[in-house]
């Protein structure tokens, strides 16, 4: 096995074309990131992964696109305008701020949990732990305060009109607000689910890590409606079925697990939440990736009772009435795209070199095929062969040093063939086809080229 | 020709699941839309569509996605900070607000243009002609405000590193600051383009007409780089592309016109500006749909002269040093959905009863394919069916109510092809494929289902 860091990931990302610093030529934006010509294919791919499996190829589910500006009264509901925040606290000798669960947790080398401490609790347990400012050293600091991580903003220009709204924290609320809408228009019988891929927004004090937690990002959710009393199935079916969706793009069993979360860790609505996490390349290690939750009637209910709108469902099986239980998985597409770097970035020891190789899945891969002229001279049956294969599959076009360079540079951003069109082309119809990780190459007439390609990108 | 005014394919869109109020059981948030599974469908089918024609069919063009939170001097260097505003004034007499020039078209029955005069000239001619407030008569307004368009919030929680930030009023800047990180990376050479999907966001006071001016919308634009001087060619060239691209999607030409600017609309960087015009329903009529501008070196330069940071090109063929011009075709995503629908919604007279029917082109129908068992006896072979076909294409599947009833159901929403599964399919393996427009039926064998649907979803 190849030896990789976290580091050799993001650098390479960045060396390619998968992610710049957003704003970059502006000195960046803390913590904002630009998704370049590689990173945005790739995340289309994943995204284009996810409404497949679970929207398209699931006759139970559909999906939506919310606006990221909602009715305020949305937040006071769901409970982000109360409680959608983070405990801070300043060091009163240098002015540093930081959120108190994380002074707990770094001062104790991550052996205390402070999930489920309350405000009162953590400022004790730094008190009598005698925790200093990881910045000056000060064992002075203030109570905590709660920070709400909603960005603000204003819509309207009449002044008495203008009201303040949020950029969403998520994308799960503009599901449940549109249970109804969908329902009805769809004409679904419970169970069925709603899910939605979209931009959310959270103003964290310490996002990082590249990106991993990031102010900006994207969201793929489902919210997925059913009977009381049958959550906890559904639950441990969607468990299985975002492993399973993992495994098939590729990714390793070892590097995934499970992690029920613990009772004081556990929302109190919820009967049961699991995290699937992700062995990130050292040294970032386990982290978060996706998390799926039985959220019982928690969000339906704060939303009939806040909007006074009726939002149970009739059963017209059992002629019974309830608002129905949702079990939710939800993931960040960043984050994703992440784990699926770390994991198919692979340096390999040839005989006379090394090759650096994505070994992304094929359905992932930002380019499908590249195809390469041996000689600028053979451009134009190159670009004829390049606008027959880009109407199928997303395809790139490079004549630009040696075949040798081109296929490395390929290789290096996972796409799983070149086709090579050289001076026999012309006679005997033919190109070769090399493969990205058996580096083995095969001699296909162009005309069957579209036939060969295809099944290889079924998934 | 059937008669449908703007009304009824709103109607419509609401009534199937195409487009609900946002944040509907709290009263909505003036102006936000929520797209239903069939709106999400159509909108990701028209991105796809965009995407593939100008993104992955040109070898010359790449795609990114830049973040919606950018670097404030973006939007200084860019000119949206001091001048993306719009001149409003208040009725003294009864407090409201308007946009001036709209004041002054609206009065002249738009006979006379506000486009290009100045604040000074639109207060002035508004005193002259005694324009009276539409709201209350009187003839009593303020001098005109600039009103910034931008959305504004805060990044950071430490109260000193606070800054205000906007929300990207276009996708454009997130592409011109990434011109040297995309040419290089991808080693590109002039001309190329790069283009973007993407929200942003203007704080519009007057937005309506439903999705046609939305303050939260999606934006496809590419910013094709090309030699100065070459640009005209080359602004031609995506005038007639953009058209080309209406035409592939079922759009009659007699529903377009290109209009070229008056000089006096002209920014005054540009060498030409067009804009598409669609003729939505009555009484809408005629309507901006894409626009598409010679942007000279304006935007590179601007942004070369904030950063201090080289935005010149090197062409090595010639060894000369420049500023690439760009060509911008900008359209949005809400927009152009709604001329697709205007397009596709058509009432027909049958023998014995109406059907409505939206003649979407195949590529852009939310649904390729609805399964439907003719019993409910039936739904087992039927749900092979759907699996089948889902792995290929965007599916539904319908077991309620009559066959009759569910055609209906789905030519109203413009799925293509109706699947039926019957009695006989057990002994003869084969189901009855109907076709939306001519309500022919076939009878083909499961096993040739997708070889036959497969040629017809091409593009």
């Amino acid at each position: 096995m190849n030896e990789k860091t976290f580091n050799d990931v993001v650098a390479h990302m960045k060396n390619t074309g998968f992610v710049f610093q957003g704003s970059e030529i502006y000195g960046g934006l803390s913590n904002t990131w630009d998704f370049g010509p590689l990173g945005v294919e790739l995340k289309n791919n994943i995204k284009n992964a996810w409404w497949k499996r679970f929207i398209e190829e699931d006759p139970r589910n559909v999906g939506i696109q919310s606006a990221i500006l909602m009715n305020p009264e949305v937040w006071v509901a769901s409970g982000h305008v109360g409680g959608f925040s983070d405990p801070l606290m300043d060091c009163k000798e240098c002015k540093s701020r930081f959120r108190a669960d994380q002074l707990i947790e770094e001062a104790t080398n991550h052996e205390v949990s402070a999930a489920g401490m309350s405000n009162e609790e953590m400022e004790n347990f730094i008190k009598e732990h005698e925790i200093a400012c990881p910045k000056c050293g000060a064992k002075n600091f203030t109570g905590i305060r709660q920070f709400n991580l909603m960005f603000k903003t204003y819509q309207g220009v009449l002044e008495d009109a203008k009201s303040t709204i949020y950029l969403r924290p998520e994308t799960a609320q503009g599901i449940f607000v549109n249970f109804k809408n969908v329902q009805r228009t769809m004409r679904r019988k419970v169970p069925f689910g709603i899910g939605q891929i979209g931009k959310s927004f959270r103003n964290e004090i310490t996002p990082g890590n590249f990106i991993f937690r990031t102010r900006e990002f994207e969201q793929m959710e489902l919210e997925f409606f059913c009977k009381p009393g049958t959550d906890l199935d559904w639950f441990k079916y969607y468990c299985d079925a975002c492993l399973q969706f993992l495994y098939d793009l590729g990714i390793r069993k070892e590097s995934l697990r499970l992690r029920a979360h613990d009772p004081e860790e556990l929302a109190h609505y919820s009967n049961g939440t699991s995290d699937i996490e992700y062995q990130f390349s050292e040294p970032i290690g386990w982290g978060e990736l996706w998390g799926i939750a039985d959220r019982t009637d928690f969000d339906l209910k704060a939303h009939q009772e806040h909007s006074k709108q009726s939002l149970e469902y009739f059963d017209p099986a059992t002629n019974e009435k309830y608002i129905p239980y949702v079990i939710e998985p939800s993931v960040g597409v960043e984050r994703m795209m992440l784990a699926l770097m770390c994991e198919a970035y692979t340096v390999e020891q040839l005989e006379k070199e090394e090759r650096v190789v994505l070994k992304l899945h094929p359905v992932l891969a930002p380019y499908k095929v590249a195809v390469l002229p041996l000689s600028k001279k053979l451009s134009e049956p190159a670009t004829e062969v390049f606008h027959m294969l880009s109407k199928h599959f997303s395809c790139t076009y490079d004549e630009a040093q040696s075949i040798g360079k081109r296929y490395r540079r390929q290789d290096a951003v996972g796409t799983p063939y070149c086709v090579t069109v050289d001076f026999d082309t012309a006679e005997d119809g033919c190109v070769t086809v090399r493969d990205r990780d058996t580096m083995a190459q095969e001699r296909i007439a162009i005309k069957d080229l579209k036939a060969y390609l295809e099944p290889k990108f079924e998934w």
